[in-house]
């Protein structure tokens, strides 16, 4: 390996980013928000700000066509965009399709796909507005996506004292991708986490109302507390114990050999929403609770030393909170 | 090849999009036209306009490593975008960068690519806002642009008696894409056609003030008249005496065993701008042209009969107006 591929993977996905697009120029200013969060945020209208975000799944990467049938493929596409969108506290609004055939792909599979995207516009209410569809070696699918928002949710409000809190149960998707990478039989519940994988736009707007920062779990627990604690210039707390996680998970990682927790720290694609909240604020989410079947879990706390991101495992033992899945190094 | 795969083939790139997109709904009044123009246009605020499209650039299908560099990739990245903004009448605004990077690809090639995007960024005063970067079996760049316009112009303007008008010079592109795959050696000129396309932001806006239809030369003349005619309701005549063409490209074709015309009718990646306007406009289009080096070509007129595709070859022999470049196809 080269001395410079080295150095790709030594930056990781963002910090990639950051250092290929550390000399561009912001042009206007109805940009408030750039790279850096899930979705940049635009003021064109007074009142109202527009979130624009872009996302590509890669064949063999982000979906296999041995696992998912296009239909899901479709689906997961469109989820991955409207989660970034509803992690900005935001409605989605528009979509952009590009569609990459490979010599394999047919009409029926492409249909199939079409059928998967139209079921999430449908069901959000997404107004598809372009695209393209070009031929290439393998099948990639990217996806623009828009919303609105008043009041837009970012990474960067995480405050001292704070709860960390996630939405429904974290690592099930990546322990389906490692289970039938090994060859495991699957149960219900983890396909169906891995295959169908669902934004959580039903609650995302009534937390963003009170939520201090958040993002949506798309590399991990461990990444995506590292991106709060990050931008908002604080440190965090997680309690392992606390990390909402189905026996399933665990049983997957045993028979897989790995560490309890890894799915769920540094896994990705749960697209669950992680956001920190006032403690001030415990009643407004304990309301949310109530009505959504306790969907919601307190898994830790912000605090102010900036380099501590510390995990407390089950025996009080504690360790640094690992990074996330970068599709730039799997 | 199965039969199914034969329909793809049947259907053509934007029969193909048509066919998958049919069953969509428009949730969103504020959306003012959809797939089926060079960009989406959405009435955001009042007066005001935003287009918004997105295209691919695919190895080996857009852009080769051996011929390109990585900074002209970016270059072309960007200005096949700011192109079917040209084309709408409109300025660009933003940009969100998708990169899916290949197993050979390092940090050096990738600088070079963001330096090519940032060249394009800077000359147009672009804002980088987003995007994602992953991994994949081969290289592929997709580009979102935005732009802004108070009077967007279509491809379904043309009325009948519309003098057709093309900017510079067409066919350059593709003769050297074409000439590169057969190992032949380009001039200075083709080379720089091929490797370098410009969007003609230069030019569109004076353009766009009087036109009645716009679209730009991305698959070939043919092509892009078909499109309008056909957004338009309308038929067209073509002189293939007027078309604007290189005596490199007539020479190149020659060499390839090419029919003459063949690269300004249906190759693509001219980038150049295809128009109608009223013949009365003639005295705006002249002045045009003469701060312009005359950089504006009358190359044939629409008529009433949408059956009517016709090109009028230099013996007065006339022939059906050849189809596009078809990134599914070829």
């Amino acid at each position: 390996m080269s001395k410079i591929k080295q150095t790709i993977k030594s930056l990781g996905e963002f910090g990639l980013i950051k250092y290929l697009t550390k000399d561009f120029v912001n042009y206007d200013k109805q940009v408030k928000l750039s790279i850096g969060d899930d979705a940049a945020i635009l003021k064109l209208k007074k009142e109202q700000l527009q979130v624009m975000t872009l996302d590509t799944l890669v064949e063999n990467d982000h979906f296999n066509c041995k696992w998912s049938t296009p239909y899901q493929v479709g689906m997961k596409s469109m989820e991955v965009n409207v989660s970034d969108v509803a992690a900005m506290g935001a409605m989605p609004t528009y979509a952009l399709i590009s569609v990459v055939i490979a010599d394999n792909t047919d009409l029926k599979w492409l249909c199939e796909l079409y059928r998967g995207i139209k079921q999430v516009c449908d069901k959000y209410k997404i107004s598809l507005i372009g695209g393209d569809t070009t031929r290439g070696a393998l099948k990639m699918i990217s996806v623009t996506m828009t919303g609105i928002t008043k009041k837009p949710c970012l990474r960067s409000g995480a405050k001292m004292g704070d709860f960390i809190c996630v939405t429904g149960q974290v690592g099930s998707s990546s322990t389906g991708y490692l289970g039938l990478k090994a060859g495991e039989k699957l149960t219900q519940y983890i396909k169906k986490r891995h295959l169908e994988p669902k934004a959580r736009l039903d609650i995302s707007r009534k937390i963003a109302k009170f939520a201090s920062a958040m993002i949506d779990v798309s590399d991990g627990v461990g990444s995506e507390i590292r991106h709060i604690a990050s931008a908002s210039q604080k440190g965090a707390i997680i309690y392992a114990k606390n990390l909402p996680i189905h026996d399933d998970v665990f049983k997957m990682e045993e028979k897989l050999g790995l560490n309890k927790y890894h799915c769920a720290l540094s896994g990705g694609e749960d697209f669950e929403l992680l956001f920190t909240i006032n403690k001030k604020d415990l009643a407004k989410l304990k309301k949310i609770r109530s009505i959504n079947k306790n969907e919601i879990s307190i898994i830790g706390e912000i605090t102010n030393n900036k380099k501590q991101l510390e995990l407390i495992l089950n025996n009080n033992q504690k360790k640094e909170i690992p990074g996330g899945w970068d599709h730039t190094k799997c």
